[in-house]
């Protein structure tokens, strides 16, 4: 992609409510969304097939995958060949014991990658091991997209350490319990410090464990890299929520003649770690 | 003060048009609107006393003072020591041919203390140092202080390092031409993602060099540590945007059993550098 030419993308959020412990007829769901759109990029939400509310490692863990065999990975891998899309969902991964809150990220030409969530939220630490993949970017077709999952929405470093890595589009699964109100708006704040895309497809519905309700807040949102938001879903639907964003402004992170956001920064006067 | 305990200030934001060149008259008004408020904090904009739109710094220097000596510091300190207040306001600041875009944080004993705006906006950079202090707290009263200026609020990693030193307010003294509908959210979130009260006077009026005009949004806005905006300016008005905050719940970065948005931070995931 020359930085100076137009490339309009278009993106798609498949926004719903898993039902929890239930693969099967989540995979179900999630093939009839994805037959509703041809969009050049896709994205589900987080732990799509399998809900999200789990407190027991035990319980979930019969229903995590690998990503090179299991049944969302599978799914997703062969769509975005078979479609020539990007794809990008959040799935419970299992590596030997262990259980991660990741998201693949599929190419049309077979190339994978796995994010494992870095923050971990609420009663997700009592079931996920904390990501250790950190954050990388990844091209296709002269695009480079970044993941982040979910609660990394509110570390702004999640968002700065994919652009500082080149990233133009932040493809970002959630089950968002916080307010949309609280959310989107900080979404359109990482665009804007960034000049990135930011592409949150958020889950709806309520999840139970015992007397705790967990409410999904929907609202899934596309945001363009000067914090507009091209196009939000409703809080409770089950929709192809689908925006045009013309990628190619990512990369031009100057909108003056002196300033640019990225080399404005002043890397020797900030701290990453209290003193 | 105790974590624990609440612990309400009254903030004020003095918000006006600054004539530029004309000091005088730039302090009498100052003085008008000082004498509008009692509250515990009050912040002033940028270059408050002379005016924001120089392209030459020879035009800007004599007009450019030192802390100890000049008529603005002055001002701003006796203000502190006999309202028993914390002040702080923008100013430019002489330092042997050097000039800095500055602002003096002063405090009711006399002790004061010089910010200098780390991220220089537009045409600033032909006029201004770029600032070598860095971001710091300083406590009264049991509150942590710090201070940004203007084009500060883009980058997330000023009121993060300011969190990082323990800070429980930033004071922001601005003369923001960005929209308010960017800049005001943005303050929001860096509010959301740190847990801090963060107080922004931003100047309203025109100036104009050449045939240049820079027309400023605005809008003074407080919002507390949750995101809320308690007080928001006009976009046009001379007036004393004022709030009470409670200081004490910045203290507590938890909201649940499981999340501190501090200590969930990954720093050892986080890029300060592009590779």
């Amino acid at each position: 992609m020359k930085e100076s030419s137009s490339a309009f993308q278009s993106i798609a959020l498949l926004q719903f409510s898993p039902v929890r412990s239930d693969p099967e007829q989540n995979l179900e769901t999630i093939a009839g969304l994805l037959k509703r759109t041809g969009a050049d990029v896709v994205v589900l939400p987080e732990l799509c097939s399998t809900g999200y509310f789990f407190t027991d490692p035990d319980e979930l863990r019969p229903m995590a995958e690998t990503p090179d065999g299991g049944s969302l990975c599978s799914l997703v891998r062969k769509h975005a060949s078979e479609q020539g899309c990007v794809l990008c969902a959040g799935f419970a991964e299992r590596n030997r014991q262990q259980i991660y809150n990741s998201a693949i990220l599929a190419f049309p030409d077979g190339r994978y990658h796995i994010y494992r969530k870095s923050h971990l939220f609420y009663r997700e630490s009592d079931v996920f091991r904390p990501g250790d993949t950190g954050f990388s970017v990844h091209e296709w077709n002269g695009v480079r997209y970044g993941v982040m999952i979910c609660y990394d929405w509110r570390f702004p470093e999640s968002c700065r350490t994919l652009a500082l890595l080149g990233c133009d589009v932040v493809l970002h699964p959630s089950n968002l319990v916080a307010p949309a109100s609280l959310w989107r708006p900080t979404m359109q704040t990482r665009a804007i410090e960034n000049r990135i895309v930011a592409a949150t497809a958020n889950r709806t519905g309520t999840e139970r464990v015992e007397d705790e309700v967990l409410e999904f807040s929907g609202e899934s949102q596309i945001v363009d890299c000067n914090g507009t938001a091209l196009a939000i879903g409703s809080a409770d639907g089950e929709e192809v929520v689908e925006a045009q964003v013309d990628i190619s402004r990512c990369r031009n992170k100057a909108f003056n003649a002196y300033n640019d956001i990225l080399r404005d920064r002043r890397p020797n006067l900030y701290l990453n770690e209290a003193p």
